[in-house]
């Protein structure tokens, strides 16, 4: 509605990302607190390596990704570069702790001579991993990487936009799923009677799903979308200018 | 890219609905074969009235409410109100038959007294359900009932799309959740065998995941957005006219 804003944050946007934080800690804090209280706690060498699992996950590519989303609405006045590096980071940081959520998982199977792969959670979850870590390496190819030409970053932005939000919200569908399977695995018939436990992992399933939608809802906001700065702007008009220069009938 | 293009359609939107319809008619297709294959097909007064749950609901709130958020994209050229109609109708469809799945899931739970809403999928549901219901309610007074303003319109309308996305997406995942549910408590231990019932239902999981993915691609690119017509242009202006003439401070 009043575009041209350059250099402000619009007003609601600082309690809208408060809302989204205070829904992603209390959302890791409950992992937490549902591991601890209810499966034992956490340690590598033993049976409950598996709980390493769902921590790593919701930290990394629940909390940390969402996050790594966030970064151009909340760092709306920084320099794009520095935006840019802190995106990246972000990401390998969620990566790494999600790679280490992974291997708990595999190990644990191993040890137990559990199956792999079998699960609709596991498809999807390999599935995430997969787009997460090709999207990673795309993404640094075209806008961290010094190579790409600006024409060619126009282009690919909005669908990198596209399948960051796409990424994000599956992985928040596959935590769903490996929430609901372990309820099952552990709980069985006792679900059903309103065990704490499974009330508690309910609420664990709302926040993740608010964590989404408060996330999607920065991020897709037309009037909270990081103004374009005057250096990029002059950036834009050099390379529109060269690129005219160089071929005048080029698309 | 190409701005100003308002009565033509873009050239690969037509490739892009159609592959979307492809995946939803699958899914509709491979739900029957999964419950007529492995589940004793449907029926309402049996133990099968549980199965007409599953298939309403990819039917209503999967299929045709993924096809009520594309009517405005597929019938770009149509007179807005026509669309708008067609719009209000396929979620009219889609919310009677998701209440006929509600009720044969209640029904049958009550039948052979097992709990109600205990579970994560049940919790997601209702959520899902009566956002869905709300939404509908608010759209109608806001975009079909004459009395609403056109500036009313205009600051309610980018929440109603970011709202109406959200609720589908909830939607997918709830059935994820629904599906998971029945496998574990139909395979049991014999999931983790790649029984080939799992892994049709998997590939079924993978199927609505696809589709949400397609409709969400469809629905967000910027440059297929249902251009504004001369029509809307024309009774913008009045509007404009007529709200600047009455009060001209008025935001």
């Amino acid at each position: 509605m009043e575009g041209g804003a350059a250099a402000t944050t619009p007003a609601a946007l600082p309690y809208y990302v408060a809302f989204s934080q205070l829904l992603g800690l209390t959302l890791v804090a409950m992992t937490g607190a549902w591991l601890g209280l209810y499966r034992g706690g956490i340690a590598w060498e033993s049976d409950l390596q598996f709980n390493a699992h769902p921590l790593c996950m919701v930290i990394g590519l629940i909390f940390l990704q969402g996050n790594a989303l966030l970064v151009y609405r909340v760092f709306r006045n920084e320099a794009k570069r520095t935006t840019k590096v802190l995106h990246g980071l972000l990401h390998i940081f969620a990566l790494v702790i999600a790679l280490v959520g992974l291997v708990a998982v595999f190990d644990y199977h191993r040890k137990k001579g559990y199956a792999d792969l079998y699960s609709l959670h596991s498809w999807c979850g390999i599935l995430v991993f997969v787009l997460y870590f090709v999207q990673w390496l795309v993404g640094f190819s075209f806008f961290l990487f010094p190579g790409a030409s600006f024409s060619l970053r126009s282009r690919y932005r909005p669908q990198h936009i596209f399948f960051g939000a796409t990424i994000f919200l599956l992985s928040v569908g596959t935590a769903l799923l490996g929430l609901k399977e372990a309820l099952l695995f552990n709980l069985g018939g006792k679900y059903s009677a309103f065990e704490p436990e499974g009330v508690l992992a309910n609420v664990l399933g709302l926040l993740l799903v608010c964590f989404g939608g408060a996330v999607l809802y920065i991020l897709t906001r037309a009037d909270w979308k990081r103004p374009s700065q005057a250096e990029e702007q002059a950036l834009s008009m050099d390379f529109k200018t060269l690129t005219e220069g160089d071929s005048p009938g080029s698309q």
